[in-house]
Parts: C-alpha cells; structure tokens; sequence
C-alpha cells in the first residue's frame, strides 16, 4: 500500500485536529495549496491567514482560492462539495516572523493549526526569495504562542537547496530543545532520501 | 490529542498490512507483546513465528498466549473478542539471524510482517543477553527476503541503553542504503528525545 508521503502525512496531522470554525494560518503562502487545505477544514466561520513577502505568491493563491470558490458555488452540483464551504481568508504580505503583532488579539492562544512550507516559491522569478532561519525560527515562536492547548504546528523541511540544510538543521533543533511541558515534537522522514523534504511536527501542550 | 506514540505507530502501520490468514514473524519474542499483537490480525487461519534466543522469553510468551487463548475461549462471553481467534504459534529458540533457514520454504516471499523490537528481554535475571548489530543485520536481510511485496518490517529501535546507540545507527544505516526498487523506508521519531525508542519501518516494494 506504500507509506503516506511527508505531505499526506502532515496533512493527516493536521486533518485530525483542526476544528471546523477555528482559526489557522499558512505561515508560508506560496501557491496556496495550504491555504485552500485548511479553509476547507476550518469551513464556512472559520478564519484562515496567509502569510508571504511576495505579492506574486499572493496574487496566485488569490487565484486559486477564487477557483475553489468558484467550483463550490456553481451550478454544476456533481462540482459541489458537500459543506465543504471555505473559511474566510486574509492574506497579509507581510513576514511570518511578525505574525503575533499582525493578527487580531483575538487570535492569541486560540489558533488550531499553523502550517509552513519552507525554501522557495516554485517557479518564482526571484528563486533567492527563500525562507531563513532568521524569520523562520522568530515566526515559529510567534506561531507557538497563538497555537490553543493541542493544537498543531507543522513544518515541511527541504534539506535540498541553496540553505535549506542550514535552516532544517536549525528548525529541527528549535523543535527538539522545547520543553516537553511546552510542546511535543516527532519527526516523520525517508532515511533512504536524506535530501527529500521532511517534516517537524509540534503540538501544544 | 497527542501523537500516537512509537509503539502505537508502529502498530498502525503493521495492522494495515497484514491480513488475516497471512504469515507473519515477531524476530524479537520478548515477553510476547508483539507475538499476541500479530497473531490477533493473522487470525485463526494465519501463521507466527516466533524467535528468541533465551528460554525465559519464549516461556513468558508461551504462558502470554495460553491467557489469551483462554480469554477467547472462556465461558465469560464479555471477555471473548468476536472473530479475533489468534493464530497458530510457533516458537523458536534461535537467533532471529537464521529465520530463513528456520522457517518451511513455502513462507519465502508471502510473510506479511516482521516486528523487530530491539534491545534485551525487560526483567531478564542476565541483561548482557541483548541483540547486537552482528545478528541485527543479517536477521533485517533474512526478514526482508522473506516478505511478500508490499509486506512490511518494522524495527523499534532503542539508542539509550548500553550498545544500543551503536545498533540503530548500524539498522538505520542499513535501511537508508536499501535500493528503492526494492523497499521503501521511513522513520519515525521524537526530537526532544534522542534516547527515546524510534521506529524505522522498512515496506517491500
């Protein structure tokens, strides 16, 4: 049957614990399929915020979301998903790393997930545009505090580019020095493809 | 919620793969707890064996599956478990390095699981008694010849005890080298803690 590829897996993670009606946050936009993932977990009231410095990011998870929305709403019923109605979504072009300052009060302490995708925007013009770890671990503390009581951050890892070694090697310490009282951490990865994306997972205590 | 701990991750994976009526072999015997595990999901019609080079092992895990036999056929019909009749058992005072020989040649290539559970017996009167690489590693090549494809091996493997540390590296090393035209691997650990038992799950292709 073949194991759950990181990106399943994460998304299983993350299925079993967002609530339709709760908040959550893509930290890393990019093209938007997170975003759409979990606007469609936290359902018609929930709220989904998005997070990229790149306005060509935004602009196409814009896109997509329009399409989403598009396909639920429209005439052709076999298109319908049934209550499957997106959460309201704002996109802030902004760095994740500010995300505690940038949300409503509201949110603190009552977010269900926070999703990121490290590196780079696929087919971006700019690919020198990535995530580091200065904004990254600032922005993985921010997403920490807003987090409820088990709720879940994830984080895609890709060993493979420019960087990317250096920052998972930073994220995956950030993750492992938490204290258990705080946070637990597990780790899902393919030993036989160290390069391959992978993923830290932390769920609030 | 929490995330499922080793052992249950461990089990999840095996309980998806293996089917009743199927072969499967616990190479670690131990107390029994893996043995009466795959035993409940190879049914009546299935088939385990079971290796452990100590004596004691084999008649803990002996006396372990009398109770549950009983448990199934008692009068007491709450304690029965509806279908659950665990399978035919047998147990083998031999090191897990020979199983291929060990076993009747009609199970090459249609083993559904293989539960490795590293480390020493709990409670044993001599805790020097432990696997070691040098066994480890051809057991690993001997279960991974036996497995039908998409049959699955999973090793739980226990750095902090003495010597222990040497032997997951040597058994995720093996697992990482592993063709992927002939098997799949994933890890699955806790980063904040290192000497915690980890699992790696080995999927034949």
């Amino acid at each position: 049957m073949g194991f759950v590829s990181v990106l399943n897996f994460t998304q299983q993670l993350i299925q079993k614990r967002l609530q339709p009606g709760e908040i959550a946050i893509d930290a890393t936009v990019g093209t938007g399929a997170d975003l759409v993932f979990l606007a469609r977990l936290a359902k018609t009231r929930g709220r989904v915020y998005g997070f990229d410095v790149q306005q060509a990011a935004l602009d196409q998870a814009r896109e997509r979301l329009d399409r989403e929305r598009e396909a639920d709403d429209g005439p052709d019923r076999r298109s319908r998903k049934a209550g499957a109605k997106l959460a309201s979504v704002e996109l802030l072009l902004r760095s994740h790393a500010e995300m505690a300052e940038a949300l409503p009060p509201d949110c603190r302490g009552r977010v269900g997930a926070v999703m990121f995708n490290l590196g780079y925007l696929p087919g971006a013009e700019d690919s020198r545009v990535m995530t580091t770890p200065a904004s990254t671990l600032p922005a993985l503390e921010a997403a920490l505090s807003l987090l409820r009581p088990k709720g879940i951050l994830t984080a895609v890892l890709y060993p493979a580019h420019d960087g990317g070694g250096v920052e998972a090697a930073a994220v995956e310490r950030w993750a492992s020095e938490l204290p258990g009282a705080q946070a637990r951490v597990i780790s899902y990865r393919q030993p036989q493809r160290p390069a391959a994306p992978y993923l830290i997972a932390v769920e609030k205590v």
